[in-house]
């Protein structure tokens, strides 16, 4: 869990803008792609020496280059300095505690975000993304190989599709949808898990409840403080003047943004629905416990006047002028079934049976 | 439940602005009407291709397209086409887990929201609507068959209606004003069922009542979630400067926004009132527990101590003088009597019983 | 309740700005009044027309017209028609689920909102009013008879008041002053409630302890749902450039102003002690609980054990060698003394007893 | 209580402006004192007529003019109508249940303000202040005798004070910390109670605790509601443009701002961990019913068994083979110890010994 | 605790300004250093006369002079006077109580902050600092000797750092972030307490927990007041227009108000992740309570209808036909055991086994 929390493991006395890797986390090895099309060629290449692509020919419509795994932090800084990335944003391209966050120039955006896709059958699984756009070029920096840009490669082998005809733009746009849409299946995967758990509640079905709902909380903890700063972060892209976005590409933002406030609205929605049921359960814990404590009442009610009677007779005088006649023993029992049915009378009256 | 709150349920990958139904729902089969009127002459058309009612006459003071049922989406996308609506508006109006939002330019404006209404002693029913306003015409998609949109044609039958004189701009008013209406009824059903929840919890009326309680929370969440938008989308639409809605029509837009207001207000307010309840109801839960468990006391506390007597005279020792006695028995037996009217004084004392 | 909470009770598909009377609420017959005086003279006068009334003379500084009771909803349109009243204000003026609002144009203010004053020993009385002021006349729309503008009437007839100096501006203020003068009676009244309600919980004094306090939260919801809005509202009267009130008049409005603030916020400040005051109730509630189960526990864990020991006497094999002596039985009964009173002991170091 | 919180205690249907003495609480008497001085002199002249100072001399740098008490409301409007201050005015400065407030214009500043000094030993001291501050002049209105201003008279009889040197602005921002101060003498008083009540909860010290838990909330209502309209108050003083405050005395103003936030987030702090310390007291008194209730089961769990079997051996059947045998008593007993062992042995692995 | 809370100790009555050491909290003696360097020099010196090293030399790119430990407020003062520091800022730099601020104007920036890094085991060591930049100088005041600038003296020993290349305003800047990594480094060691918690409350482990939560929920709280002020704190630097931060360090600054955001948005996490365990603790509580009431509610439940036939049995009536058979007793203990199973099934049914 303290991975998940703190931001700075390790680096603390190290100056600003010193890149150093995630501690308490394999690093994935760093591979460099680079992919660039325009309307009727479309390639991938494996970069080895990261300073060679950029002055690779300038009439492809859009070059991607995708950055993937820390480990080598020197490929990373080869990269910042060849296109001129602020050491800061580099530092936060590779810190995956950085909270998401926009900073844009004139014709410059970066940004960094968290990719959240459903784990299968337990908690999300978050990574880190860094997107750097400029003129002609988008760069890319993914902590793992992220299966959210998947789609988009696919997309992008296809002729014909918007991705070939605009510019990095609306490559950003795309790969950012990516994102969002993976916070989609993550709230859709959580949903589901939710309503399951729902079920289980209201049938009262089961151990393990408690700490199910716990986990949910926390993982619904983590999944807003990583998504709550989206809806900034998009907005303020948005609110660019004339800058980096096109105005083919800014409608696509701005949906983007509603997508955006959508998740962070639905993740309230769930967090709410299960807070909703954590009081449900607590309630059904008492209701329970109430019925526990009536049928203890019940019997001991019950059985306690009777017993007490059967002790009387139970007793060694010997002056008991009842024990010697001979309808006193029916005469007793007769009068304990009827103490037993008032009883329960009694408490069919009051609603307990 | 899921579907209710995911927005792009199998969408994943798909370029944006790609038309797909809605998964996991039927769709209702796509019709086309189109009302057209003058302040003299109304009539409504059935109109099976789409693409010709554009051209069909310029001088009706109103043209209504009514497009209901999504199964078709190559329909949808010819009216687009047609009206020039840009590809993530439509995406938009037939998506029906989108968020409600208003798109304004200078001269249209497009809205997509939720319609409401109260279901038959049920959870209300909750459906997706967009309406596209242009000079001169209205389009209006609508998920299914919505009935609040009946009177608003009654009223458009009748001669002399506000409906008649005015533009397009009214029309979208009033089936606004329609929809805001069903969000009051479907409140009211809600008030209702609360009110009727309220007094069986305070009469401690039943089992379930807990499993009523939680289902009307979610209600009111998913409730909320619909609504809660509507206040910034009307109050965008009533900040229009100079644009789509005439100086007749703007008063009309202003009361609708108070209208909406009023709605969230009042749904606030019943949660509020739901969460008092539920209050309400876990102490009394807790009461009757207090109560339960009093009884257990009493009972124990008055027959523990007597049964203990008669157990001491069971005992079989030869030298226990007082079994002798002739007036044991009955001394016995009477001090009993005494510590049980006893311990019901002390009881009574401490206000038990 | 259902009345209190929804707007637009069987009005829907009716055209907006049609004049409905409110459902299932009997209505007072329409009254109409005429006030008006100069500096030095007074004079009130019943009106049956009210179409003539408006010619009537022009020499009066300030012309106060009450309409009371909404039965004859044709008297209402006369006059509406007659000062210029929109239609959609006119239904708000006799609709009473409308929202407190205020609309301002350059010469003349329309507020609808609601008068509050304590019922006698029971929840609040909730009414609907609305005030049109236009220069020279004020109209006021009262659903009943509120008789929070009594005093307004008497301090007119002395002569030398301010009403009578200053313009119906003035009048506007000294009937929302005594709006605001009934909400902190009812304020007042709650307080009184609360306070007792506080002592008896404090006190644990009683059966339906739980039903007053969650009617009191229910009252109270309802009162700050009527006075919330009144903050903006009275906040925008305060914000008028050059309209409507003149100089001597605006310090009275934002003293007004300050007085509708302090009315929320003794609201809210009210409603966390009543929330308070149920913690305290679910706490006091759990801590009986708790001296219940000491109880039993206590008379448990001392009668248990002897029982047990009497019990072992009172078996009936042949060779238990203690049952001949004759120290035994005295014996028996020191032990079972002795581990009754080391039972007490025990529960004493623990703090129980 | 009700004094606490209500504004118009039998002011309604009184004309606005009207000076009344506020109801239920006897009024201090009137006393008017005039402090002035220059730098090299000093002097305080008790007032028997309001009106001869104000032409009494110019040649003073800062005169302070105190009103104590308000019992003589005549005395109020004579000094109100000398200086020049609104009626509206002179009723918040006399009327303890205003909120405080700030009110600006070119020259004077009036301020009204709760004065609070801890109790000894109980709930803080309530009071009502006013401030009107003109050039070279400022007034005073104090409900009774604050001895928060005793350290302010001190500093001023001294020579060489900053008081002596700066103008009446100064002498303003003086008291206004005097206030202050006091707030921040009550928070270390609460601080201090409220640290002895979770001493008390922690150790579970005690009968009461609950009471003392909630009359502590209900103080810090009240204070925080005093305290919390400072924050906007001082901050609007620190935002006048060139107007009231010397640039000599604008950097102490904005030194109290920071004082004011601070009593502010303190009082927040403060209300957040007696919120904390009630769910404690709730977990614990809710841990101990659990230990309450695990003394009773291992008891009855552990004798019910044995009871029942002593109870099987003091049964009268003529044919109860066991009962003729020397070993079955013995045999019994130590079986008894087995059962009674076994079931501690069961207790201490669940943990519950 | 008291001294935590409150701002003022002893101080009531002084004249603003005065400087007086924090009560109750032994003073760390006075110690003064200058750090001075330039690209190729630097110096530690010991400072005896504080009046002696402003006129020392104008050569050097960065002073940076220390002073540590309050004991010695004549030093402070003279400092104070040699540097033109306002003597309120004088007082709020000594003033361990006072909230974080930041007070700039053209050319010096005044921040007065909390320095706080984990204790050992324990809750975190709250220091209090203040730093006052002037072009060419920076002047910090530190409560005590922190620990956290020893890395940026570290780093400025080191030839070639950014350190010694820029001016005081990016020592400034390296000050402020060696005091938001004690900031991460207090939240990875409360997380790390918190996760160690949660695994002890999962697993139920033990006495003390209520204890740990609340101590751990205030040390939160006291953390939060001191860090929540950050945000606007550094908010204010980055939006400083041309003034005391070059453009240089201007993306340093920026980014240090990303961190801080993310210092308040982590704790907010960890203080909801608080009090989700709070939540799960009490449910784990009630659900062990039920769980004892099972057992109890079993036992009895079983052996008390037992204990009652035995208790028949053992009644001395002389005509109890059954006493003479010999499949009585055996019939008896058979029936007891069916009943016993009965039950057990029963409760297996219930799922109470």
């Amino acid at each position: 869990m303290t991975s998940s929390f703190t931001g700075l493991g390790g680096k603390q006395g190290l100056s600003p803008g010193t890149l150093v890797s995630s501690p308490g986390r394999e690093q994935n090895e760093t591979r460099i792609t680079l992919l660039r099309w325009r309307e009727d060629e479309f390639s991938i290449l494996g970069v080895d020496d990261p300073a060679s692509p950029a002055q690779d020919g300038g009439d492809y419509t859009v070059r991607w280059m995708r950055i993937r795994g820390f480990s080598d932090l020197s490929v990373v800084n080869t990269v910042g300095g060849l296109f001129g990335i602020h050491p800061l944003q580099l530092e936060d391209a590779v810190n995956r505690h950085d909270r998401p966050k926009a900073e844009l120039d004139e014709e410059s955006v970066f940004v960094t975000l968290s990719s959240i896709f459903p784990g299968t059958g337990g908690p999300p699984v978050h990574g880190h993304l860094a997107l750097f756009l400029k003129p002609g070029i988008l760069i890319s920096f993914e902590e793992g190989d992220t299966p959210l840009f998947d789609s988009v490669v696919e997309r992008m082998k296809r002729g014909g599709s918007r991705l070939r005809r605009y510019g990095p733009d609306y490559l950003f746009y795309a790969l950012m949808d990516a994102v969002v849409d993976g916070y989609f299946a993550t709230l859709e995967d959580m949903a589901d898990r939710i309503e399951k758990l729902e079920e289980d509640v209201v049938e009262g079905d089961g151990s393990g409840l408690l700490e199910r709902i716990h986990s949910m909380r926390n993982e619904m903890l983590l999944f807003r403080r990583s998504v709550w700063p989206m809806r900034e972060l998009v907005g303020n892209l948005t609110r660019t003047g004339d800058s980096a976005f096109s105005s083919v590409t800014l409608p696509y933002i701005r949906d983007l943004y509603d997508h955006a406030v959508q998740v962070v609205e639905t993740s309230e929605t769930l967090r709410e629905m299960l807070s909703a049921m954590l009081d449900t359960y607590l309630s059904s814990t008492s209701n329970r416990m109430n019925e526990v404590m009536k049928v203890l009442t019940i019997i001991a009610t019950i059985f306690m006047p009777l017993t007490f009677i059967a002790g009387i007779y139970g007793m060694n005088f010997e002056h008991m002028p009842e024990l010697g006649k001979a309808w006193a023993y029916p005469a007793v029992l007769g009068s304990m079934v009827l103490i037993g049915f008032g009883m329960g009378f009694w408490f069919r009256k009051k609603g307990w049976l």
